[in-house]
């Protein structure tokens, strides 16, 4: 429940920041969306899963913490890894060190479907934004905005949680290499 | 298709202002989704839909320009405004003079909902976002996203189409002053 004061309404300038931002957001994901579908069969959320996978120790993340960092709740992740399960990109295994849940392990054939996306999507990223940007401009929107995402993170309450088969035993040598050199994490 | 040369990977900084971008979108539109719902029962898409009728000359808009707003495909949309005319929020009208299609028009029963909804949604814009940030950076964030927005407006290439029944009428005297007092269009 929130207090039952008079709210301040938004001035002109609070209200063009919060439209650009808005507005910016929404047609810039789903273009990148229609983008991912049309060159890779993916959407922009099977995307976050593929490259925290890919960049994970191991490629591999305890479900719990994946449903943290893509923000989507248990019970929608076990429906999305399903899908991308069924696609071949990821599989689903259990741990024996630990009985508190499942992984999910990027698969060969979902390694090779971030070789060809990565690309893509990069350029993607930079045609639809980054080239829009300055580097004032970069280090000014970083500035701003982590502080927000910071006080988001404390606001959902989000754990990061730790666990023997979940990241003590570090990339393989090839992933490492391709990780340092693709950057794919965009 | 995209041409097959090695894409520019994001240097640090490009990257530490797309991850803080990211972060921030998934995480804000997560936190305002949940106060939405908890409050209101309503999620964000269904607020940008009534926020745009209730703002809308008349309050009503046709479909087709009510989708290119809220960026919803046409039979998506009119799934969502099914649902908000099932819940007594909207309705579907067709217009005499224009057989080209169908208007949703924003109900009283979805003019009270958001005269409730849309003090607290202020509320939760400024405390999760616009409260973050300064005069410069509000500023300096709108001077960077305008140009993107419109540059992404021009790549879906979206129509703003004009009608007999759609933009002509002018608000009523009272949704007039609610708009002028309220600044509900967060």
């Amino acid at each position: 429940m929130q207090a039952m004061t008079e709210p301040r309404w938004l001035d002109d300038e609070e209200m063009r920041a919060w439209r650009a931002f808005v507005t910016t957001t929404v047609r810039l994901f789903e273009q990148l969306d229609r983008e991912l579908k049309a060159d890779h069969g993916l959407n922009h959320d099977d995307y976050a899963i593929l490259v925290n996978l890919s960049e994970a120790p191991g490629q591999r993340m305890r479900m719990t913490e994946l449903a943290a960092q893509v923000l989507e709740s248990k019970s929608r992740l076990s429906h999305h890894v399903g899908r991308l399960e069924a696609d071949g990109l990821v599989r689903r295994e259990s741990c024996p060190k630990d009985l508190r849940g499942l992984f999910a392990v990027l698969t060969p054939a979902g390694r090779r479907m971030m070789r060809r996306a990565a690309p893509d999507h990069v350029r993607s990223v930079r045609e639809h934004f980054i080239d829009y940007l300055d580097h004032a401009q970069l280090r000014a929107l970083a500035d701003a905005l982590e502080p927000v995402a910071e006080h988001l993170q404390a606001a959902v309450g989000r754990e990061q949680p730790t666990g023997d088969c979940g990241g003590l035993s570090g990339p393989e040598p090839e992933v490492r290499a391709t990780r340092a050199k693709s950057r794919s994490n965009v």
